[in-house]
């Protein structure tokens, strides 16, 4: 694949000079419409063989294109607070919102391909890394994003003479690479395995776009002009949106979902209760100041009916702790700088490093439950989402967080009495408006969506904790021992 | 995600009697409807938990449909001639033709689940499995197969009750399982190894569905009702073809391409040719003879302009051998079976077993080539082939088998010389027809064509090697030295 590209191409000064206003200006008229448009942003990645143009490819983006729309992000090796979050993190934490540019050098193909050549990853490993960049590249294309990606290429024979010329250059740029380019095996090792991961991850919606580096014009032109065409089809075109498979679990024949299966009679009497209650408080702050935290992290999701006692249940929760210890992050609408990214994006950022504590009152499961019924996103956007958030939680289990969910139920008989009792004390009113009540003419469209939510997204790794909450002490009790359950069982697999 | 599939689902017999009838009705119907559209195979494939079901279910599907358009495929351990081919060969040889139904009994998701299980597999390697099955249904779906997953379920106690009952079965259907399903950790490992499986590989394309297996009619029923919808929906919908992306190599700014970077005038004068190949010939001889050609196999891959002396060039690389060491394979129109089939499946039943040379005069390159050029086949499905046939490439390479594959080219000049000549030889004449002359009028589509399957499928593992056959004494000594050369390349790494 990449034979074409060490071909010899040579451009004459004279034919460069000739098309080059003409793209610049287009490409300028491109960035304008894209800002103006506001609807999806442009990650260009950068990627290839030392020497072959990378760095100055970049310089010159950032020449042509108007350096308030376009940014460029580099990724060498992690620093000590990314260490301590998913990998995937601090890609989250640059992304370009809608309308905007993001150039992302040394990106995750950079930390693969290193690994790889470095032989600190096996190719299966290899393959699984290929993986996770596929699924994270599929969301950005799902949620709108236009990918580049360049491969910039050289020969082995192009690469020696260029390493011959830059032994003298002042910027070093070459040095800075974490590979030693002069040895031949890392060339050799690096092409073959990049070869592997161009041809994998080479999809429709995230396309590589390999480079002949070696002529400074020619390869100039060669950018320009991908990237020129690629933004104009995208500013004419309205992306396909992808459908979510349907639920896993067919409906039941007999009509019966998770919810018809809780037993909300489940009651604690006051003594139990406070008895309980003390003792799995002291039990969490004791979890919470074990060495073994320092390596985990917590993060617990409240949903529920309306009036089922969430607030009361977090506070439970964080009575026994320190408000040092904990962060409580209550999900409202987006901000503006959230609605132009992707839909994860409002959460990760909330996702605490490790050896702390973030609880989520509301949660991003928002997107199944009340986007889903009022339908405010559309049906391809909330299907996509449960895939999307099992490949999320899996990203923070696999970084040691625990994640514990919670949806508390109560039915329909209880919710009225407490909304009445609302109603009725006045220091209680602000709790209960005109949506609380139509939310609840809507009982049986959210009871689906929760059925739907619990059977997609409940997995061994990240469950859905069912929480019988007719009666609000059983509730309180249940979600602290969850968590401290959660806790210990992490704690125990080291 | 198995959690819903565990509840108590228990459907009375009057209910079932009611509903079944009306269901074998309706899946007669659609199973005669598919032989009569003959648009797509259904493949239908069970998982799951032991005892849960699986067994029954597939006789249950025999029973109820006709059986001559059904066929039940098993897959144990693979046989000694399995093993002497890559892992998929064996599922490639039992699909289903268009028009019929295919119920695939331990699949790839059982190989790699067992594998897990029993720690043969890391996880990442369980990661890589897992994005093998997926580009193997991709490939499936996109040529049009309806694909159906059952995961059949049981909780852990349903599964000890259902051991107890089956202890005295006589038809030992568990026992036959490779795993030791009266162990505790066995189900805890399989599900929760089965939940990633099932939550990563559940797509649009290849939807899972998961059935709760303790009852035995709320099973049957609600396999039989997706069964039907998913059929009937395929029959009234045309499947959308999924494109692929553009080459990865941009359309060169300078107009070279790859077939204008060689030089045509290379020849070798009649003794160097001799010498050269009796020498070749020789060395090829013993290499096919050598101890380490028994863990390989050889394809080679003949293309090239008509009148280039692919049909000499065999010849030559056939000279040294006895007939018993190779099998030549003519690509022509494909059969009524093959037609029914994916693309790739009249190729892959002649890939050779280890140890053994197969030659290709013409091959999987025509859906590139020829398809493309004379609009046989639609621009999704040629441009979804390159990346399949890489695939393809890719899976003979890891099981050990050395593949080259020859563009001989001549310049227009030549070919016109050599189509008067055979004009002009009697015994040549069978060799010039219309088509050639018309092949001839599109020669700047046919060598685009070729510049982008060069780009496209040129690869590390499976380069190609573009030969330059003005002189057909240059090109033949070429062509067998480039398969010694490829030959030793691979011993040498084992």
């Amino acid at each position: 694949m990449f034979e074409a590209a060490e071909n010899e191409h040579l451009l004459d000064e004279a034919t460069y000079d000739a098309k080059l206003p003409k793209l610049r200006e287009a490409l300028l008229a491109a960035q304008y419409e894209l800002k103006a448009q506001g609807r999806f942003p442009v990650i260009v990645l950068i990627n290839g063989i030392e020497g072959a143009g990378k760095g100055e490819t970049v310089k010159l983006l950032n020449e042509w294109m108007d350096p308030r729309l376009i940014r460029v992000e580099t990724f060498l090796q992690p620093t000590a607070e990314e260490r301590q979050h998913p990998p995937a993190w601090r890609y989250w934490q640059r992304l370009p919102g809608r309308g905007r540019t993001g150039v992302f050098f040394g990106n995750w193909y950079s930390q693969m391909l290193h690994g790889r050549v470095n032989k600190e990853l096996s190719r299966v490993e290899l393959d699984a890394a290929i993986g996770q960049a596929e699924r994270f590249e599929r969301m950005l294309a799902d949620e709108g994003a236009l990918i580049l990606k360049f491969w910039f290429h050289l020969s082995k024979p192009q690469l020696k003479q260029r390493l011959k010329h830059l032994k003298n250059d002042p910027r070093l740029g070459w040095k800075l690479s974490p590979l030693d380019w002069r040895q031949a095996k890392v060339y050799d090792r690096f092409v073959k395995e990049g070869e592997r991961v161009v041809r994998r991850t080479h999809h429709d919606y995230a396309p590589w776009h390999v480079v002949p580096g070696f002529d400074e014009r020619f390869r100039s032109l060669t950018v320009g002009t991908v990237l020129l065409k690629a933004l104009q089809r995208a500013l004419a075109n309205k992306p396909r949106k992808q459908r979510r498979a349907a639920a896993v679990v067919p409906p039941p024949v007999d009509g019966r979902g998770v919810l018809e299966a809780m037993d909300l009679t489940q009651r604690l009497d006051k003594a139990d209760y406070e008895d309980q209650l003390l003792a799995e408080q002291a039990r969490l702050a004791r979890l919470l100041r074990d060495k073994k935290y320092r390596r985990h992290a917590l993060v617990a999701a409240f949903e529920g009916n309306d009036a089922a006692g969430k607030g009361s249940a977090i506070r439970r929760v964080t009575g026994a702790l320190d408000p040092r210890q904990y962060r409580i992050v209550p999900v409202a609408a987006p901000s503006d700088e959230e609605l132009a990214q992707p839909y994860l994006w409002r959460f990760w950022r909330h996702i605490p490093r490790q050896a702390n504590f973030t609880i989520f009152d509301r949660s991003w499961y928002g997107r199944v439950l009340v986007e889903r019924v009022e339908e405010l996103t559309p049906v391809a956007d909330w299907q996509r989402a449960y895939g999307e958030i099992n490949d999320f939680e899996e990203q923070l289990h696999d970084a040691g967080i625990v994640l514990a969910k919670f949806w508390l139920a109560i039915d329909q008989d209880t919710q009225l009495e407490r909304f009445r009792a609302r109603e009725e004390t006045p220091f209680k009113r602000f709790k209960i408006t005109e949506d609380d009540w139509r939310n609840r003419d809507k009982w049986d469209l959210y009871s689906q969506a929760v059925n739907d939510m619990v059977v997609q997204t409940s997995t061994a790794i990240a469950p859905w904790t069912l929480v019988e909450a007719n009666d609000k002490r059983f509730a309180r009790v249940k979600v602290v021992r969850t968590l401290n359950e959660a806790l210990e069982r992490a704690y125990d697999k080291g």
